[in-house]
C-alpha cells in the first residue's frame, strides 16, 4: 500500500488528494512555485517545498525537481492531479524508472488515448462508435476530397496532435475542405510539431455527455455513470451535471458499455473519463476522446454514487483490486457543479485574480465546496482561475437547481469578480431550467442579458 | 402551502431554516435582538426585523413582538427552530389564535410531552417501556419509601418540572431516600414553582439513543432510525453518530416501533425525537423524554437518509400528507457530529466568546457545516456557545472517524478558543473509536490528557 504521495499540482485539485490520502493515513508532500507560498495546499500537507520560480514550465512541469524531490521526501507514489503532468505519458514512464508509483493509468495507455488518430482507431478496433471519417491521418488533398465526399459535408478537419479547441477547421463544401485541409496542416506544423489532420462528420447538435469509469491493474474495469457536460463557453466546461437530462437507463448502459470496451481496448487502470459526442435527436453517439486521468468535474459522480474517485485511484495505484462491481454501482439522485472563476461575466469573462478580501463558502444539507481560497488570499494571475467548484445534491434535478441557487446566493467573494452571477442566470434560464438544450447553449442565448 | 415564515430563532439553527425555505420559494422572515445586528441570519433572510434588546426574554422569547411582527409582515407560519420557544405549548396555542402556523406538533402534544410525569404515564399506558417507577407524583415521604423498596435501590428522585440535569438526586438507600425526597422538592418548589416529584429506579450504565419520527397531520408516523448521543459532559453533547455502535437492525426497528408508537400516543405531527435510555448490557431500552421540535443532532440523520427534516417539517405543517413510507427510509453509511462550542477545554469548557478574527470551514466530499459565523464576526456572549456543527458521511464509521479527524484538522477558526482540540482528542481515543462506551464516557476518561 501507498505510504506517502507527492502531490504534483496546486489549487484546489491539490487540496482535493491531501484530503483524500488524510483520510487513508497517507503521508502528503506538496510542492509549489514561488508564486503559491501562501497556498491552501501548501498549508494542508504534511511537508511543502518549493520546486521552482512562478512559471509552470520551471515549477508544476518540471519534472525534474519534482521527482528528485519525491525520493528525497521518501515518496513511494505521485499524484499528478489535472493537468500539467497528468497527460504526460513520459513523466509516467520517468515514474516508473525511478520506481516511483504514477497515480493513474500506464503510459502506455496515456499515449494511446493522447494521439487523437490512434485513439479513434484503436476505439473503431474495439468496437466503440466513432464519428464517421478518415482511416487516421489524411496524407493528401484528393484522399481529403475522396473522404469528404464519402462521408458527407459539412466535415470537420482535425489535427491529430490538437486539442482544447486548437487545430480544429469546418468544412461545408469541396472549396472550403481543400483551403481548410492546407491551413489546418500548417498551423498544426507549427502549433503543435505535427501537421498530421484527420476527417470526421461534423455534428452540429449534440450534447457532451462523459462516462466515468474505473479501472484496476488486475483487469477489471467498471462504469460509474455519465456526466452532462453540455454547458459550454469555447469548449470550457462552465456547470456540469449527473446524470444527463438526455440520458435514460438504456442509454447509460449502452454509453457505460462501450466506455468500458474504450478503457479494456489499452488495458486501463485507475479513473478515467470517456468523452461522447451525444446526438441526442438521432439516440446516437460516438467516442470524442478518453481524458487518462481524474477530471475537475468529478465530484458530481461521487455525491451520486458515493465512491471517493481519488481514494479508488490511490487503492488500484497500490495495486489493490476494485471492490466496486459493476451491480452494486448505483446513482441516487442528482448533483450539479458550478465552476467559480475569477472572471468578470458582464466583461467577456476577463479575469479577475487578485486579493478576496472576504470568503465565505456557502453550507448545509446537500452542499459541498472543493476550493483552495481564503479570506485575504490572493489568487495569482499566472495559473487558472477557479475561486471554488460548488457542488449540490438533492433528489431531483428541480431541487438540485433551487438548492444550487440558495449556495450561489449565499457564497460571499470580495476584492474580485467571479462568475457567480452568470451561473445565477443560467439556473434561472428556462431552457437550461427544461433540461434541452446542446453545447451550443450558450452561443444560442445571450445568458448574462436574458 | 405555507408562503412566508418567520424565523423565530437565531444563529446556525436560523441559517438552517432560512436555506431549507428558500429552497422551497418560501420568503423568511428574521429577526433579531439588539447584540444580533451582524449576525449572518439577518443577512440571510428576505427580511429582518429587531425585536427587542439583547436578553432573550426580551427579544427571543418575546411571543407578543414576535407574533406582531409576523402578522404585519404578512407571514402564514412561525418556525420556533430549538431552544427559545420550540417546546413552549402557549405560544404555539397564540399562534393559532392568531392564524399562523405554528411549525411543530399541537400546544396539547408539546404540553404531555413537556410535563415529565404526564409523558411517563402516557407512555406507560401506550405500552411504551419507561424505567420502572413510582405511578406519578410521590405524595410522601411513605409512599416514596415503598416504592423505592418495590423497585430496587439506587433510585433517581427528578422534579417532574425539571430538565436540563436539574432537579435530580440519586438515593442509594432508605436514608438517602428520605434526604434526598424532602430537599428536591423543597429545591424543585423554588426552582420551578413545582414541588412534585417521582422516583425512578436509577439505571447507572446505559446509552443515551434517541429515534427520529416525522408525523403528519393525518395520523402517518414514521421513524427514521436512531442517533447515539452518549458522549456527553453534564448532560451536554458533545458528539452524535447515526447508526449507533450499540444497536443492530433488529433493536433499531424495535426502537423505531416504540418511537411511533410515543408519538402515536400523542397525535404527533411534524418532526420529533424520542430519547431513550439503552440498557446496552441486558439489550433494554426505556423512553427517557420527547423533544416536540427540531433538534441540534438533526443533520446525522439528514445524511444518512437524504431527507430533508427541515422541509419536511414545512410541509406536514402545510397540511401535506407524508409522502415518504416506513419502507422507503433507508439508511447509507454512517454520519458523525461534531458540535465545535467557543469554549476552552483546556480550561474546564470554559466560555470564549469573542471575534472571530480567521473563519475557514473544512470543505470536500462528505462534510457538511452549518454554521453562523464568517471571518470578523463577534460571537456574542449572551446565547449560547456555538460556533458550528461539523457534519461528516462516509460509508462506515472507521472511515467517517477518520474524515472528521481530516475535517476538524483543517478547521481555521482564530481569535477564540473552540473546543476543536477536544473533538480531535475524543476521536482519537480507543475506547471512543472501540464504539463501546456508555454517558459517563467523558466522566470516566480524561479525555485532554490522553
Amino acid at each position: 500500500m501507498i505510504k506517502k504521495v507527492l502531490v504534483a499540482n496546486r489549487g484546489e485539485i491539490a487540496v482535493r488528494i491531501i484530503r483524500a490520502c488524510k483520510e487513508m493515513d497517507i503521508e502528503t508532500v506538496a510542492v509549489y512555485s514561488e508564486a503559491d507560498k501562501t497556498a491552501l495546499h501548501v498549508q494542508l500537507a504534511d511537508e511543502a517545498y518549493c520546486i521552482g520560480p512562478t512559471t509552470s514550465k520551471d515549477s508544476y512541469l518540471n519534472t525534474a525537481n519534482i521527482i528528485s524531490l519525491a525520493k528525497l521526501t521518501d515518496c513511494d507514489a505521485i499524484h499528478p492531479g489535472y493537468g500539467f503532468l497528468a497527460e504526460n505519458a513520459d513523466f509516467a514512464d520517468m515514474c516508473e524508472d525511478c520506481h516511483l508509483t504514477f497515480i493513474g493509468p500506464s503510459a502506455d495507455a496515456i499515449s494511446k488515448m493522447g494521439t487523437k488518430d490512434v485513439a479513434r482507431e484503436t476505439m473503431r478496433e474495439a468496437g466503440v462508435p466513432v464519428v464517421p471519417g478518415s482511416r487516421g491521418i489524411v496524407p493528401d488533398e484528393d484522399i481529403a476530397v475522396e473522404t469528404a465526399e464519402s462521408i458527407g459535408y459539412p466535415v470537420i478537419i482535425k489535427a491529430t496532435a490538437g486539442g482544447g479547441g486548437k487545430g480544429i477547421r469546418v468544412a461545408k463544401n469541396v472549396e472550403e475542405l481543400k483551403k481548410g485541409y492546407r491551413i489546418t496542416r500548417q498551423e498544426a506544423a507549427t502549433a503543435f510539431g505535427n501537421p498530421g489532420v484527420y476527417l470526421e462528420k461534423f455534428i452540429e447538435d449534440f450534447r457532451h455527455v462523459e462516462i466515468q469509469v474505473l479501472g484496476d491493474k488486475h483487469g477489471n474495469v467498471i462504469h460509474l455513470g455519465e456526466r452532462d457536460c453540455s454547458i459550454q463557453r469555447r469548449l470550457q466546461k462552465l456547470l456540469e451535471e449527473t446524470p444527463s437530462p438526455a440520458i435514460d437507463s438504456e442509454m447509460r448502459e449502452e454509453m457505460g458499455q462501450a466506455a468500458v470496451t474504450a478503457a479494456k481496448a489499452v488495458q486501463y487502470s485507475g479513473a478515467g473519463t470517456v468523452e461522447f459526442i451525444y446526438d441526442h435527436i438521432n439516440r446516437q453517439f460516438y467516442f470524442m476522446e478518453m481524458n487518462t486521468r481524474i477530471q475537475v468535474e468529478h465530484p458530481v459522480t461521487e455525491m451520486v454514487t458515493g465512491i471517493d474517485l481519488i481514494k479508488e485511484q490511490i487503492l488500484v495505484a497500490s495495486g489493490q483490486e476494485l471492490t466496486i462491481r459493476q451491480e452494486d454501482v448505483q446513482m441516487n439522485g442528482w448533483a450539479i457543479e458550478c465552476r467559480i472563476n475569477a472572471e468578470n461575466p458582464e466583461k467577456k469573462f476577463m479575469p479577475s485574480a487578485g486579493k478576496v478580501d472576504m470568503y465565505l463558502p456557502p453550507g448545509g444539507f446537500g452542499v459541498r465546496v472543493d476550493s483552495a481560497v481564503y479570506t485575504g488570499y490572493a489568487i495569482p494571475p499566472f495559473y487558472d482561475s477557479m475561486v471554488a467548484k460548488l457542488i449540490v445534491h438533492a433528489p431531483t434535478r428541480e431541487e438540485a437547481i433551487k438548492k444550487m441557487k440558495r449556495a450561489l446566493d449565499e457564497f460571499v467573494v470580495k476584492g474580485i469578480d467571479t462568475t457567480i452571477p452568470f451561473h445565477l442566470k443560467l439556473l434561472n434560464h428556462d431552457v437550461f431550467v427544461s433540461g434541452d438544450f446542446n453545447t451550443k447553449f450558450l452561443e444560442t442565448y445571450d445568458v448574462m442579458n436574458s
